[in-house]
């Protein structure tokens, strides 16, 4: 027997509906290279459905792949809009990845039209011959100076929107139907298509409303850091329309004077960003006024606890840690002090802040504890997580035989169901038997104060099988010296978690979502050893 | 193309998953005729465990109803668990009804087994006859001295829960299998089934967590004084689950003394109760310290502003309005202050917060404004909007042909999509060709000090075609004259509003949910016009 509710998709129309009717008048605000655009919500979705009358005119089939090389920008945000909401599926690009990730990426996906942002047209351009199904280029123009290739399929975002005598109306769609796809990083093999859901976009969206996740009303001015090329910018867009807060987006002015300075100016409430971009802010710090900010989320990777007490000392907000990945919309876990925490100092608020948390509503989290130890692989399950990837690899080998996804994470949970993460499983470090993390030690390290940033990996060892090796990278303006850091170190860690090696290098490599690149300093690692 | 995520379904069993998981520390406090029960979430989930067993006991088929007639407590929150978890449908019954409509109601849903709370016994017991599919009566001990019959269908709850060896799995459900079942108060015609979906109880507690709606967090104590009986006690039971909350349940202390004294005792953070509840309060603010109320939410209908004003002042507190119907599961709106009001004065915000507001984020409203005035029917529809009846009526003149539901009544919606409640269609007064709203009437009237409630009903007139009757009722201790209350209307409503008939009565007849009985008093006046 059947209950006899309403059958309404949660499909990404209602939620371009809900912001339009009730949210006309907040507002979107975009970084260009030189400026800044302000517009309502108003005017974005009646361009949205206008872009979505182009993407007929455009030809392009239902459920085909729309290609984006974007900043986080208004026409993003339409695009965000238009694309899933009109039957095809979004496909956002990292334009930092390499052009043979690119080429593989654009062909796996068989992107049918690409939307690029005019300053990433260098980047995008002279792959467009490799690009086997693309038919077409659009450009946004984001302010950039860069030419404009004089080619018959490309043209530009404002002429195409010109062109459309009434905007359509929405596709009839399954809330299971595809609304976006994003590929992984790529750590581990090739990238891996990620198939987004109606259905997981809006739940995902809801369940950030929480008062007890990002907690996004009415009322917040939302800087999303992350980019909107990457996981949907942790979901961002799509909950500041369902809440109608105001979204302020910095486009390509992603240096951290811009960042901070946008910030204070538009009074921002709630921003995310990877551990990078808050280090980088942080020496700027005392300069800016952040008293509006009330919710500052660091994701990616761990929170450097040495980061999250200087913004706390500076700025007086410490970093909120959220955990997820690409196959988990990516929202799972978000920390926060419940009522079982009322009696921690100052100090041990700022660092449970800085572990990922519980898992939000509707998301399951559990550790496969192979050993007995509370220590094993975390595992997720819920509407909002992947069960398998899009293309030519299903990742089989990622899911667990009832479901869950394998997220090659090593964790723990305590009493009240917070997650610590322990290491990535392959960056743990077995050591005469006994495991060393290379995230605790990192962190560690990172507490130094003439330490900029740590990279830990392990190194093959004749005694010990395997030993940490500590990349280093001092503060701007500062020395390091490794016995000092060892002397740093005792203490803080067992004695042999101490590493005989440290390297002192100018930069951590990185990857293209700006996490430390462990296989770059492993190839390294190998190239010092073969000399 | 179908997106790649887990079809894992919106299910009570994941609420019950996660309230074990994460918040089993947390506690469920019930008040029984003598005393207060304390049990943690563990205890409530393990119970409920092995409550689906004994419904297997006592072999309940699948989609089986299984109807309660129980005050908010414990064991009626292990209902809420165990019944729709197995893959029963829940139905609570308001004991509060007439002989006559329990019998058709019980009927009509072919109700399997019943589960009674020991001091409701003589309200259920004398019908047990009549109640044709009723094949066995579980007795919930709440304290209450009534004598258990002496009947081979009896058995007591604790007793059937000592006879399980071991829990039952959850049943594998569809999110859109039927999970519980509650019928309208009937005031227009015979009382209907309305079925919730497990998926439409999961969306609407995930709604209500949302930081602009009620917001309930794990920081919160919810006290639901919305009986359990009637629309799953405005989903705050699932909702105190999804958040981890405490939860204070009245039990059969119903008294204003009984509710404000565990109000204060326990720290109360969130509530929700109708005007009566409220009203009846009021005289005792001022006593008891409820310094830790955040929100107070009072549905049902229209908030009088006099009361909130004299919540405001003695308990720091006004009310907050919300909109629904047992065919909305039922929150659809819940008023704020957004930015927009940012420049209102203290009166103009409580009067804002007095008023339904904008819809929650899934919920859509619009109104039929077949005049061009801005006036018309409101229509809402959404996965936690009724799509039809349950049993013998389809009630098919409730939804409109694209499927909305027709919610009878009227009202208009602000630039903001802030709704406003004019009236139900049916108690509108035409007169002159002009309409009076009888709750803005009611409104005016009760602002009045000297008057407790009041409630405008249409008569017929010769001259203007209907004209308002107005029925009051003085405070305690307090006299009315009837044109002190005409000469309190002038200057606040329009001159042709003021009821030329005022009838000063002892009390206003009220429905089983605690409305004003217009019906009641439509039967009165023609009484009276007969004489």
């Amino acid at each position: 027997m059947q209950g006899l509710m309403q059958d309404r998709p949660l499909d990404v129309a209602a939620v371009m509906r809900r912001v339009e009717q009730l949210f006309g008048h907040k507002r979107v605000v975009t970084a260009t290279v030189g400026g800044e655009v302000v517009a309502t919500w108003q005017q974005v979705v009646a361009r949205a459905r206008r872009l979505a009358a182009a993407l007929d005119l455009l030809e392009i089939p239902p459920q085909a792949r729309v290609g984006t090389f974007g900043w986080n920008s208004q026409r993003h945000v339409e695009l965000y809009l238009a694309v899933p909401s009109s039957g095809r599926v979004l496909h956002t690009l990292n334009h930092r990845l390499y052009a043979e990730e690119l080429v593989h990426i654009v062909t796996d996906a068989a992107d049918d039209v690409l939307f690029v942002d005019r300053s990433l047209l260098p980047r995008v351009w002279p792959l467009i011959d490799d690009f086997g199904t693309v038919r077409r280029v659009v450009v946004m123009d984001d302010g950039g100076a860069e030419e404009l290739p004089s080619d018959p399929r490309v043209v530009g975002y404002e002429e195409l929107l010109g062109r459309v005598t009434e905007p359509a109306p929405p596709a009839v769609v399954d809330e299971r139907d595809a609304a976006s796809l994003c590929y992984t990083s790529g750590t581990t093999g090739r990238p891996k298509g990620v198939l987004y859901s109606h259905r997981s976009i809006v739940l995902h969206a809801l369940m950030l409303l929480g008062v007890d996740n990002f907690a996004i009303s009415e009322r917040d001015v939302v800087m999303p850091i992350v980019p909107m090329f990457h996981v949907n910018a942790w979901g961002l867009p799509y909950a500041a329309m369902l809440a109608g807060a105001d979204l302020v987006l910095p486009g390509p002015a992603m240096t951290p004077e811009a960042l901070l300075g946008r910030m204070a100016r538009h009074r921002v409430t709630f921003s995310a960003a990877v551990p990078t971009i808050w280090r980088g802010m942080e020496p700027l710090l005392g300069d800016a006024d952040l008293a509006s900010l009330r919710m500052i989320v660091c994701g990616g990777s761990a929170v450097p606890d040495a980061l999250s007490r200087s913004w706390q000392e500076k700025a007086g907000i410490p970093l909120t840690n959220a955990w997820g990945m690409t196959e988990t919309s990516p929202v799972v876990t978000c920390s926060r002090l419940a009522t079982a925490h009322d009696d921690l100092d100052a100090d041990a608020r700022r660092t449970l802040l800085g572990t990922p948390g519980p898992p939000l509503p509707l998301a399951e989290i559990r550790i496969a504890d192979d050993d007995g130890t509370g220590i094993g692989e975390l595992q997720a399950a819920g509407p909002t997580i992947a069960a398998g990837y899009f293309g030519a690899d299903p990742g089989k080998s990622s899911f667990t035989p009832d479901g869950w996804l394998r997220t090659g994470d090593v964790g723990t949970l305590d009493q009240y169901g917070y997650l610590r993460i322990v290491d990535r499983t392959k960056d743990l470090v077995k050591s005469g038997g006994e495991w060393i993390s290379s995230v605790a030690l990192e962190n560690e390290i990172m507490a130094h104060p003439d330490v900029h940033e740590a990279a830990v990996i392990a190194v093959a060892d004749d005694r010990w099988g395997e030993r940490p090796l500590a990349c280093v990278v001092p503060a701007p303006g500062r020395t390091l010296d490794d016995q000092d850091l060892r002397d740093h170190l005792a203490g803080r860690v067992a004695s042999w978690w101490i590493p005989e090696q440290i390297w002192i290098l100018p930069e951590i490599p990185k990857t293209a979502t700006g996490k430390f690149s462990k296989t770059a300093l492993r190839a390294l690692a190998a190239g010092r050893d073969e000399r």
